[in-house]
């Protein structure tokens, strides 16, 4: 039972708030049952786990804990990285927000199972906020980090100015890659000329200019989905 | 200019990030120009707005800011609710993270003019956070609170579980009224026993049971906008 501030695997859990540690260590961490159990579900070995009662005092697990609650058990576990393939991508560009970058993580495994690639410029998905946000899919589906040059298939660029109708996308028989990019900035020039397609969410006029990044991401998602799966 | 952090304005503000105060007050803050410059937009008359520098020390503004970063304007508004009307509602019952809740205003607003409803358990709408995520669509279109029963039109409650694939919907002539619920609870069953239809947004076998909120509501506000102006 750790009853000492200065435990090193404490320590290490403190420090991997920063993405300079995750990166040197090359391990996060996950906060509560439902994390670590996600993790265990994709079998994916932990370095080690605190419970709190179990393997360290309480007030200790707390303190180190990212949570305005604090939390029962922290897991901290090695980073890994995907391949970029199956038959949907979501490539990110620029995208800073780790909330928004670990929900389309979520989004993306449960509706199409689908990997993130990470471009330039995008939030670590392995921050304590982006494992959260999604609610352990990172475990399931850890994303990829490659050019949007590297992928394979059709590349669909959603933009909020131009391009046609979403729901009018055409897919082609190989993988099909959504490209989002930041909140304000939107896709850079070269992304969305080097698009096979450019498409966008359809909104009302007068009205807010786009959506929220995770939300136009999750709502193409939904529309790719439908089509290759015709759904009605 | 503002010199002291003993000033009434600088105190109301920060009393105003607690529910109990914005309730006693009746007021909210706007925190950044483009918050505030969707108030105006909006033509919701402040009750003040600081800006630093010119009403106040930009230090003490920033010490009463809710953003790390500090910001440069704050805005004070009353809070103002709507009435529960138009073609689309989204119902929400239970609620309760203030981000979701201020990012289902700003899908509603901009993909279908829509104005959410807050049933028993929602955050408030006014919190910072809240209203950051609306990113200003709390002025142009700010939620009413009202029980489901006083909801005219037919509603669609939306389940992770069961029913039809929200692709499927049938729509009425009258408003549609979109219901979801907690991100874990799902809806109350009287909620759902009380639905003219329920729906499931499809997911991929194996991976999550359900989208965050936020993604849901957002997914069927599309499907539903898409299927009323009979986009492809």
């Amino acid at each position: 039972m750790i009853r000492s501030p200065d435990n090193d695997r404490l320590k290490t859990i403190r420090k991997l708030r920063q993405k300079r540690w995750r990166e040197k260590l090359g391990l996060f961490t996950a906060e509560g049952e439902d994390l670590v159990d996600a993790a265990e579900l994709a079998a994916w070995e932990p370095e080690f786990v605190l419970r709190a009662g179990e393997d360290v005092e309480p007030e200790l697990l707390d303190a180190v804990s990212t949570l305005g609650s604090g939390t029962g058990v922290i897991g901290v576990y090695p980073r890994r990285w995907a391949d970029p393939r199956g038959e949907v991508l979501v490539y990110l560009h620029g995208v800073e927000d780790p909330g928004n970058v670990g929900a389309i993580v979520r989004s993306a495994h449960a509706l199409a199972d689908a990997t993130v690639v990470l471009g330039p410029g995008c939030a670590d998905p392995f921050s304590p906020k982006a494992v959260r946000a999604s609610m352990g899919s990172v475990f399931a589906r850890p994303p990829a980090r490659a050019p949007l040059e590297a992928l394979p298939g059709r590349r669909v660029a959603l933009d909020s100015g131009s391009g046609d109708a979403l729901g009018e996308v055409r897919l082609g028989d190989g993988p099909t890659v959504l490209c989002l990019g930041a909140e304000r900035e939107g896709l850079p020039a070269e992304v969305l000329e080097a698009a096979d397609a450019v498409v966008r969410i359809p909104l009302r006029p007068g009205g807010p200019e786009s959506l929220n990044v995770a939300m136009a991401a999750t709502v193409a998602l939904y529309e790719v989905e439908r089509r290759m799966r015709g759904h009605a």
